[in-house]
């Protein structure tokens, strides 16, 4: 885990229960590459998604919280398993500083593992929580994949609605924050306004940190967000800073775009011009506003001490950050 | 659907509803790739999946049946899934004489598909069958996944052991059928006996079911197995009739394998030795003991009409291959 939960030290030592799970979860029930497995489990992650479900949980029953261990795995192990499969698909060398799985295990092992991660999480949704809770966890998986299914299609078709990259990245991001606030809250036993309330301020969370992703993206490889510059044009996405400046361009940006795939230079050159249209703040602008929507939905919510806990974490994911 | 439950028309009109229901579900939901994914789902599989777990049903209580479409759905959307990611992993060209899908939407795609689909099953399992079942739905899924994982693992590795090749095909195969089987009794209203039963019957039809689709990678194209012959050897895999050649080795066998990987002159040397070996007929009688387990299975299930029709579906799957 990295040490963004440290100055958290309750949900950290829950996390740690969490961890234990995934843990255990990948190395029984005889997984040939358990040990490999084991070593992306318990690398660095940030552990938002298990984080933000205990913390709903907390809304709750009192105690409730402490049986989410399994639950939470569930949450973190599917994301383990997009970013397996994401890296695959993007030839992706690292992840977290560490050669990605299938380059160490080769491309078919990464696939079926991806897909045997998929098979555990639902096993440990189904056997730990509600089955309306299964099927919301199905019906979400279901949305992200479709969203990157819609994100890979699209590559190189440069896009000015920022309506559809908000829906796009609802889908691809939010979704899941949005679960993980949901599923803490239904098991946690909060009564369904506070459910509301949480699942709404899990997705204006996923929205904010989807968006400061994208921006970073033109920014800085340091900090918790961490992708190397202008990966992004590369690939061929076109996120929310690209739509801001060609939004602005005189026509030097579409006339950069028109000939991919990009070098090198080509991609530094584009990287220049959004920076200094002026799209990187305009982006921050919307990072804002769902950020100060997730605040407010949490100034709504029942007054327990965890409501500050969840402030301040938010804070410190969403609000340093830009 | 194939021809193959044209002698069975209950079946085969209950079939229809569960296509019905797979066409809906990849059409639903606004998933990109509805249009290329429903032309793999309506082209002519056998359903011996679903058309099994719909027969176990009719064991149980009268009409229970007729409501398992959905979730018979869901464990053929499932062995669609996997073949969508068993065909990018073989780089295989085509399925059931088409196109394979990864070849005409890519890679990329092909996995995300796959993925979108293990979601729908989960979803259709949770929301139409009991948690119990919804877990062992999942812990079946991952079996296969690490099933499928230890058989890459072990390729151009010639073990002698049939024990551990009747292990392997255990969890690739019988774990499926056995699956749908215990599905199909549980959900139907069995009584224990009964589906402990059908829980083995499945279990030794998916056993010879697996042994005699092995033996026919020796020796036809034809019929409703079809795969080229010696694919297994030159992808390096060793099934039953290469465990009883080499059994019986006189040393060519062993150098020919020496080498790999194979060009098609040394994989028709090889699958000649082979066939010359008496191997073939070995395996015929393992398969044969399968068959014959199940069907004394069979006969020891509750005396209903649908008994008969049990036996005459194994006798037409199994009986008539070899």
């Amino acid at each position: 885990m990295t040490d963004f939960w440290n100055d958290f030290p309750t949900v950290k030592k829950r996390l740690e229960a969490v961890s234990a799970e995934m843990a255990s979860t990948v190395r029984s029930a005889g997984f040939p590459l358990a040990a490999e497995l084991a070593r992306v489990v318990e690398s660095d992650g940030k552990m938002l998604r298990p984080g933000f479900l205990l913390l709903a949980a907390e809304f709750g029953k009192p105690g409730r919280a402490a049986d989410l261990a399994p639950l939470a795995a569930s949450i973190e192990l599917l994301h383990i398993a997009t970013l397996i499969h994401d890296d695959i698909l993007d030839e992706a060398p690292l992840r977290r500083g560490e050669p990605a799985f299938h380059v160490r295990n080769g491309v078919k092992e990464a696939v079926l593992t991806g897909d045997w991660l998929f098979a555990q999480c639902f096993r440990l949704a189904s056997a730990f929580s509600t089955p309306e809770n299964a099927r919301r966890f199905a019906l979400v998986i279901g949305i992200v994949c479709s969203s990157e299914i819609r994100q890979d299609l699209d590559k190189f078709r440069y896009s000015k609605s920022v309506r559809e990259y908000l829906r796009k990245i609802a889908g691809k991001t939010a979704a899941l924050f949005s679960l993980a606030f949901t599923l803490g809250a239904v098991e946690g036993g909060c009564d369904p306004g506070t459910v509301g309330r949480l699942r709404r301020t899990g997705y204006d969370i996923g929205m904010a940190f989807q968006v400061i992703d994208d921006i970073l993206d033109y920014e800085s490889t340091e900090g918790i967000f961490r992708k190397p510059v202008g990966k992004d044009i590369s690939e061929g996405l076109c996120t929310l800073p690209l739509i801001h400046a060609l939004e602005r361009d005189d026509g030097r940006l579409a006339a950069l775009l028109e000939n991919p795939p990009f070098d090198r230079p080509a991609v530094d050159r584009i990287v220049r011009l959004i920076r200094e249209s002026g799209a990187l703040e305009a982006s921050r602008g919307i990072a804002r506003r769902y950020t100060e929507r997730a605040l407010r939905e949490i100034e709504g919510l029942p007054d327990k001490p965890v409501r500050l806990t969840l402030r301040r974490v938010t804070e410190r994911l969403l609000v340093r950050a830009y």
